[in-house]
């Protein structure tokens, strides 16, 4: 296994500017950071792991995964994890892995898909992407004005759910919607209205269903809005003005699924 | 309207002071920052505010509830606002507000209420109180090894809804059930294991109930499980391991609110 000492490896500098958007999109590969998210990848996509790195207290629970791992395995000094790690408290053990490949991703899965429209704040659309996988939708699609799906906070908050379900960001997202609907699926809109439709008196036969969370400040955008079957809203029986969007979907996303 | 140059005044240190949980419990105050939270204490609970500090481009908004005020209005430097601020951008308004004072606290409010047993992050706990009043509670009862309610970024994540329902911390919550249970109250625990009961499987007639969420990590104490008269959990239908502990308690007390 090849040891890094030095801050100013590098290699090491490559990797840390994958925290930069850029970077990613030049190598198509992005940074892992926390035992918890690179145990989820090595168990369910072990593929798209390139390179291990991890400070020496890593080796007893990474050996099992380590026979025919196909990736560079690097052993990083604690200064060298702290200067890597995007958080407080790191454990320091990194991955770099692959983005997903635009011509594998599966866009043709039955179950439900969620749509993040101009998400900004990275914990929201990480912890949409988390629901989402713990709601059984087939993937979360983010517009090309959301945040990159691949940003390091957004990585945290996902708690490796990208390796569960389809996690892609699209130019087109109309010609997404359109396919949807041609294959049968209701698009679902979701508004902070009460002229739209609650939340209580969707019926729905089966999974073919894609629903629209909108912008933080701004909501859904109006040309969405205008494309969806239905625009939902939540109901407020308290004093509140309004929900947090990931608390708003995950309430939608589960009262949906468990209508069926 | 007195107005404050000096970063150096002594009344802001004593202010700043306010972000540690020691000197809020000497004053029996908070500090709450931002024009959105601090318009619901003004239309909602005027009371509660003591002083109110803002640089001057907010005059015109609050000018309307300056008649008949009871507190102190001072106006403050960019450099002030910049130094009371817990956030990357101010806004420049702020204002200290009392603590709710437990002999005022109604605890016979009957709706649900919920309980935070020893929730640690400040976000997830605010955004279980606005959750909270959206979802038509009575209350938030934080337990002794919970986060202060008051800490200014579980203020934040509030959103001004500690205005709307009772926000408290009590040393002994076990009293607080068992008073609960004797005026008919049922006690739902929350637990990530499928042997307790499926959140779709419960039956309720009246808001009569006390929903209990436990630690991020480690979950609900075990005596509190043992308490409860039923303990429930919320399917995961995908992948993920687990959901995050503000989008469970969301999902769950939306799923209860509706069923009435």
């Amino acid at each position: 296994m090849q040891k890094i000492e030095s801050t100013k490896n590098e290699q090491i500098k490559q990797i840390n500017k994958l925290k930069q958007k850029k970077y990613r999109q030049q190598t198509n590969t992005y940074l892992l950071e926390g035992w918890h998210v690179i145990k989820e990848a090595l168990t369910h996509q072990p593929a798209e792991i390139l390179t291990l790195l991890m400070t020496n207290d890593h080796f007893e629970e990474v050996d099992p995964f380590l026979v025919n791992a196909k990736f560079a395995v690097l052993q990083i000094s604690p200064q060298i994890a702290e200067i890597l790690s995007d958080t407080v408290h790191t454990d320091g053990i990194f991955a770099v892995a692959k983005l997903p490949d635009p011509q594998k991703i599966e866009l043709d899965i039955e179950k439900p898909w969620l749509v993040l429209d101009h998400i900004a704040d990275p914990g929201n659309a990480g912890t949409m992407v988390r629901t989402a996988d713990a709601a059984g939708y087939a993937g979360v699609v983010f517009s090309a004005g959301a945040i990159d799906p691949f940003n390091s906070k957004v990585v945290r908050a996902m708690q490796g759910s990208q390796f569960h379900l389809q996690v892609l960001q699209l130019d087109d997202l109309e010609a997404f919607l359109t396919a949807q609907r041609k294959k049968g699926y209701r698009l679902f809109g979701t508004l902070v209205d009460d002229s739209a439709t609650d939340i209580r008196e969707v019926t729905l036969k089966d999974q073919h269903y894609v629903l629209m969370m909108g912008n933080e400040a701004h909501g859904l955008s109006p040309e969405l809005a205008e494309i969806a079957n239905d625009n939902l809203y939540l109901p407020i029986f308290g004093n509140a003005e309004s929900l947090n969007v990931a608390i708003a979907a995950a309430v939608i996303m589960y009262q949906l699924q468990m209508k069926l």
